[in-house]
């Protein structure tokens, strides 16, 4: 790691806490599910470095980054067969890599909105529920899944 | 292309049209300029055939998609010095595979919010003219720095 890496990480809030609940990692990449009553099935790969742009890593990172992103996306589609599945690095509040992975339905809060834009409806029971999967369930199918990856 | 996806691509705008203007296109995918006047430099590569998901691609083809996102990138970097580059992938209007990549800057109307979020201010000149590239260069530097990886 540079020293320009070292002292941006003292104030970045991914290099201090691990940003969610982990669900697997490797020295390049951790995946945490992000808690949101919303959108239950939201998790977030963060890359370890402190590096702001995608387009920063190696291509041989970039294909790591996308692999793992990749098989979050097919856990989710096989597991909850949800109407779309989002992804996104946006960083604007903190420019540290990190991708969305979001599983979308119909009937949530704010489809076809993205998830940043306006509620489109309320809910009457919690989203978490309307899940065809528990979550621990599906933190497990992810964590599986990316460990067949960092072998 | 497989019957299905001849079938699902009558209805869909993305397989009608070009969805932009066409800076740079290639069998597998096109990149288009998105003529929006508060985010002036948002290029979108829209693969050609109808997928809905990002996971559908196969290795090489997922590599090819994410070489041209990186290469439109590292474009915006180099010419604007943007604040921040924003990818997404979201299709729960267009379920056609399209990746935004837009360069966001800290004066305008939505930074740090998603360009999908709410309006933080009003711009009182046009974005357009506060960019250190004009448009039309950008655009070829966009096309020159993706055809050469299309060689």
């Amino acid at each position: 790691m540079t020293g320009a890496a070292l002292s941006a990480s003292n104030a970045c809030p991914l290099c201090l806490e691990a940003g969610g609940l982990v669900v697997a990692q490797t020295p390049l990449w951790r995946v945490v599910r992000v808690v949101d009553a919303n959108f239950p099935a939201f998790y977030r790969l963060i890359w370890q470095a402190h590096v702001a742009e995608f387009s920063q890593l190696s291509e041989a990172e970039a294909q790591a980054c996308m692999a793992a992103v990749t098989a979050i996306e097919r856990v989710l589609l096989s597991a909850l067969s949800p109407t779309k599945i989002n992804l996104a690095t946006l960083g604007n509040v903190v420019p540290h890599l990190h991708w969305h992975v979001i599983a979308r339905f119909d009937w949530d809060s704010h489809f076809p909105n993205p998830i940043w834009g306006a509620a489109l409806r309320e809910t009457s029971e919690p989203a978490e529920l309307r899940l065809a999967v528990p979550l621990a369930e599906l933190d497990a199918r992810v964590a599986a899944a990316l460990h067949k990856l960092a072998v």
